[in-house]
Parts: structure tokens; C-alpha cells; sequence
């Protein structure tokens, strides 16, 4: 994700911002806003946690120059918004929204704000399954010992993630990863034949990561069905999916992806979207013993419906788009959208702009 | 841990070597000792993973000079006994045992071939615990989407962990700590004031642990309670016990640690041993809320007996002394004993060295 310079380095002093997010007002830090551009208006409103947003009065649509977001407003009432501060790392939720098509506005995702948390979902979920935690709780509600001797728990050195999309959130799997003695193969679409292109500036939480791009001990790219199936066929004992969603990338992991992954029995991880797996393909791979597990965080459909098939797969941890979850979130959101603000007033190049030809 | 030379450079070929693990005889490597020990005698016995041991057979003892086993056998059957390979970290179990009082034996541990998968278990339940993994299953189970939304999640990126006994499961934990974004307090019996001091020597799965002790950025050390209980006040997110059983480390958390603890409501994961702990203070440290929770691998009294109210006290989880299991760990104690054995036939220094003083 690169860097662009402000159209305007003017200040923000006839600018409104509109900040609607689900957490409750913040008055310290609409304060500290204001106190850091004068003049600068700034409004709040608390939605839930969709994408499918329910537009908000017109009043407070109206003159809203910069939008702080999770899902897509109605375009028509922000005409003059020139800045968007996503709350999401990805934007294929405003694809088709009139406000993206706009190429005059900077659209800046909060990639990073989410790694370490989505990260910890993804080695926690790994851990647990690998130690076989969920047995022993049964265990533990009968109120006696009963000494579970698991002859295929399994411990992480030595084994190798795959991991797919080397973005904020992938590059912290590779670090946890890599501090469990595990390798680590990284693959993007684009090529990253140089230490300096494995580099990424988007934002990182102190103390996590992978932002020069160091910890894969190989790289893979391409675009093609055929470059993501000679990766998968790495003898990868987990892959992570932490790509973003695009039509190349649209059920990436099909049936003939099983097929190459049921040759290490590949555990599959999915914190990004659903629609990266074909659901059918997978339930097949999970009931024929082709992979070992799967851990996901969003499924196709999302929501399940009641008595989903998923639900009751073997060796299947599920839960409904949570990993995200973390008191930390909005601070770190916070901490985006003041340094981009601060950049526009400033002129200075912005963190986490969006590319508008990848979503992300 | 330091390292001794063999007493005796002669090579093993008047040496009787005697395996009692608990898992089935591995011919390939019995071979393989033999050739590289010509003359070496090797029997196997399979017994189950207990310290309570039951003798072997009379003749199954004759002649024996070198043990590897997990629990002490009667020293009168193995008079001729001069090294015995444990397969355990700590000696604690041996403490009673005649073979143990001899100064001439020398006990190595197999310290370090634990630590990886033993770390998992503390990063991987305090990830569960911390992300309500167990709940999250529990709904999947209904086979139904409800969205969990748990405000008290919470990742670790800046969160603080004091590791008590900073050998080579409490480095690895470090290790994981750091990479989830966490700072690292260490303590130690003895103090370690140069980076020298700091080094572990023992063996370490490549790319694991902290062998060079550069992780913790505090160092904390003592035998008083006093020291202990300064470490404990230094608001501490996760304490990990990961120190040898001794007397002076018996009970080493009870009402007056919790006390302090409460004050960040530290949470407890205890790997090391169950007598560590005053379980009746961690009972009422629990209920009351004072720490956030713990995670218990190990528990006093062992195994727990039916319906002990640890079970079902609050935000606790437990398994019964099993996170030392991988498959993995028979090849590194067999990794261990081969270093030693072959050190020992050429008089050099072995890893692992049992401090008689310490016990570990």
C-alpha cells in the first residue's frame, strides 16, 4: 500500500468530519481534534458493528467535507467528502457505493489496527485445536480427572505456514509463527523480488509484525489459479488466508485446492472473508480426512444459517466474524485517522491509502 | 545449568544401558546406539507415564551402568549405575531416592525437550481465555449463529508478563510473549546481572526459547518471599510458573501473592507443579475476583480428586499434568540422551547437568 501527497495542504479549518463508529461518543478525543484544527467541526454518531449501514439523519450528512466509517453512506448526501478513514481493512463492502467510484476521494483503510488481535484469533484457534483444549473443558464440567492422553497433540517447531495476502495481518501470523519454530511462506499477488518491496508502511501496532518483510523464508506471487496452486502445494501444515477479497481472489480455495492441500493435510485458517472458500469443497475436505482442520472467522453464507452443515463438520472451529474484537480497536482507529487528519491539514502523505484497483 | 566432563573417557563398551520410557522400543535408534558405541548394551522396557514406577524384573537391572527413565528405581537392584538420563525437566520425584544421594552418579534432565510444546499450552490457553474460545464453541455446538460480542476481549500488544523460574519453558514463553507484542519480566533464584549470566546452555529446539536471555527488559531475583513478593508487584498482566519444586518454592503463591497480584488482577498459568500454589488461596483469589483467572496444567493435591471445587470455580481452566505431549518429545529425549551418551564416551562435557543442590 503506497503513499500519496494531499490535494489540499490548507489546514482543516472549513472541513466537518463525520465519525460513525460503533463505540460510544468520545469526547476527549473530539476535543483533542478540535484543539488540533481550529475551525474544524466534528460530529459523532454510534451505529452497530454492519456494513449495511441505516443512513443517518440528512442534517448530519450535510457539509461533511471528511467521513470516518465502517460501511457505506449514501453518496448522495456527501457530495463534498474528499477523505474517507475506513474502519475496515479492506473496501470491498464500498465497491460498489457512488461515494468509491469518486476517484477525487482519498479513501485510507485502518490495515493494522486489527492484525495483532486477528492474529492472536488465528494462534489461538491453531493452538487449541493442535493441544486439543476444547476436549479437556468437556472434561473439566464433569468435575473429575480423567487423563486424556492425546497421542496426536502436536506441537508447532519445525512445521510450515503458508500464508496468503502478506498484509499487517499475515505478516503478525508470520511473527507468532515464527516464534513457535515454524517457517514461514509468504505469498502476494504482486512480486517482492527485492528487500525493498517486501517492505509494507501501512500501520503497525509497536511491537508487531513483520513490516520489513523479513520472516518468510520464501516468497511466491501471481494473480493466476496456477501460481496459488503451486503454493499450496508447498507441504504447508497451515495456511492462513489474509487476503483481501477481489474477483481474482473469489473462491480461490476450491476443490481442486483441497485436492493439492490433502497432501500434508493442510490446516486451513480464515479470518477474511467467506467467499475465499467454497463452502461445499470444504465440507467434502473436512468429512474425507483431506485436510486436518479449519478455523474460520467468516463463512459463505455469513451469517450461517440455523443447522448449517459447517456447524457439525469434523475438526471445525467456527465463529461469526468476531476476531476483530478488542477494547484495543478503536484507539488504534483513533490513532489512524488522527495521523491522516493531521497529514491532509499538514499536506503530508497519508497511512493506509487504499489502492482503488485492489480494494485495499 | 552448568556442564561437567565425564569422569570416565573410555568409551561405553563395558556399558550396560538400560531405557524405561513410556513408549514402545524404538529398534532403529537401539541400532543406531549400538553402532555408534560398540560393545554398549541396550535393553528397553516400556512402562507408563508415571513416577511412581514399578520395579522392573530382577535380571532387567543386572549390570546396569547408565538409566534413561522418568521415575527413580530401586538404587539397591542398580548398584553399578553412574549416569541416568531423566526424561523429565526437574528431579523432584528423585529427591528421596538412594540412587539420587550418590554424588559419583551423574543425573541429567532432559530439560529443554518440553519447553515448546508446554509454551503452547500457556500461550494457547491464555489466547483461549482471553478471546472466550469455549464460549464461542459452546454456540457452535447449537448449530446456530449468535453473534458474541465480548467487550473483555483482549489482546496482548503491550501487556506485561513476569515468567517466575526463567529456564527453558519460561524463555520460550517469553518468546511467544514478545512476538504477541508483550513486554517480559524474568526471575530467577540466583541473580543474573551480565549478559554472560543471562545464557542458557541447556538444550533448546532450534529456533525456540531465549537461550542468550535478551528477551526479559527486567530481571528480578531472590529465594526470600520478600523478592518474590516485590516481582509479583510489578503489575504483572500474566504470571507464568515455570520454576523447579523445591522447599523454598513450595507454596509460593498463597493468600498474601494474591493479594498483591489482585492489584492488576494478574492472571495465573501455572506448567511447573501443583504444590506451588495454596490451592484453597487460589480458590478464594478466583471467587473473589482478585485475579482475572488462571490456567492450570498442574494441581495440588494430583490428580484432582472428583468434584474439587477448582474444577468449577470461576474463570479457571485445567487439564491434568499434559502439556508436555507431543509426539515430538520422545525424538529430543532421545536427542538429549544420544548428545550425553556420546559425550560421555569421549569424556567430554555433558548438556543438562543436574544441579544436586537445586534439583534441576
Amino acid at each position: 500500500m503506497g503513499s500519496i501527497a494531499a490535494s489540499e495542504p490548507t489546514g482543516l479549518k472549513d472541513d466537518v468530519l463525520l465519525v460513525v463508529v460503533p463505540f460510544p461518543e468520545d469526547e476527549k478525543w473530539m476535543a483533542k481534534l478540535r484543539a488540533q484544527h481550529p475551525g474544524l467541526e466534528v460530529r459523532w454518531a454510534t451505529q452497530p458493528p454492519t456494513f449495511e449501514i441505516d443512513p443517518l439523519p440528512k442534517e448530519t450528512y450535510d457539509g461533511v467535507t471528511l467521513l470516518c466509517a465502517l460501511g457505506p453512506h449514501p453518496a448522495e448526501m456527501l457530495q463534498k467528502v474528499r477523505f474517507v478513514q475506513l474502519l475496515s481493512a479492506g473496501a470491498d463492502k464500498w465497491v460498489g457505493s457512488e461515494l468509491y467510484k469518486k476517484p477525487e476521494v482519498t479513501f485510507c483503510t485502518t490495515n493494522g489496527a486489527h492484525a495483532p488481535q486477528i492474529a492472536e484469533w488465528v494462534i489461538g484457534t491453531w493452538l487449541m485445536m493442535n493441544h486439543h483444549f476444547i476436549e479437556y473443558a468437556e472434561e473439566q464440567k464433569k468435575a473429575k480427572t480423567t487423563r486424556l492422553l492425546h497421542l496426536n497433540v502436536y506441537d508447532s517447531p519445525g512445521l510450515r505456514m503458508g500464508v496468503l495476502g502478506y498484509g499487517a495481518i499475515g505478516r503478525q501470523c508470520a511473527r507468532l509463527a515464527q516464534a513457535l519454530g515454524m517457517e514461514v511462506y509468504a505469498y502476494t499477488r504482486s512480486e517482492k523480488p527485492t528487500p525493498e518491496s517486501r517492505k509494507d508502511d501501512s500501520y503497525c501496532v509497536p511491537g508487531t509484525g513483520d513490516p520489513d518483510g523479513v520472516i518468510p523464508t520464501k516468497w511466491f506471487h501471481g494473480a493466476s489459479r496456477e501460481a496459488v496452486n503451486e503454493f499450496l502445494a508447498q507441504d504447508l501444515d497451515i495456511l492462513v488466508l489474509s487476503l483481501p477479497l477481489t474477483e481474482s481472489t473469489k473462491y480461490i480455495l476450491g476443490r481442486e485446492q483441497f485436492d493439492i492441500l490433502s497432501k500434508k493435510k493442510t490446516f486451513v485458517s480464515n479470518i477474511a472473508r467467506g467467499e475465499h472458500i467454497d463452502t461445499d469443497a470444504l465440507l467434502d475436505a473436512l468429512r474425507e480426512g483431506k485436510i486436518r482442520g479449519a478455523a474460520l472467522d467468516v463463512t459463505d453464507p455469513e451469517p450461517l444459517p440455523d443447522n448449517h452443515p459447517l456447524f457439525t463438520a469434523p475438526n471445525i472451529f467456527i465463529t461469526s466474524h468476531v476476531s476483530w474484537q478488542t477494547p484495543k480497536l478503536f484507539p488504534r482507529i483513533q490513532d489512524v485517522a488522527e495521523r491522516n487528519l493531521m497529514s491532509l491539514s499538514k499536506g503530508e502523505p497519508l497511512i493506509n491509502v487504499m489502492n482503488r484497483e485492489h480494494h485495499y
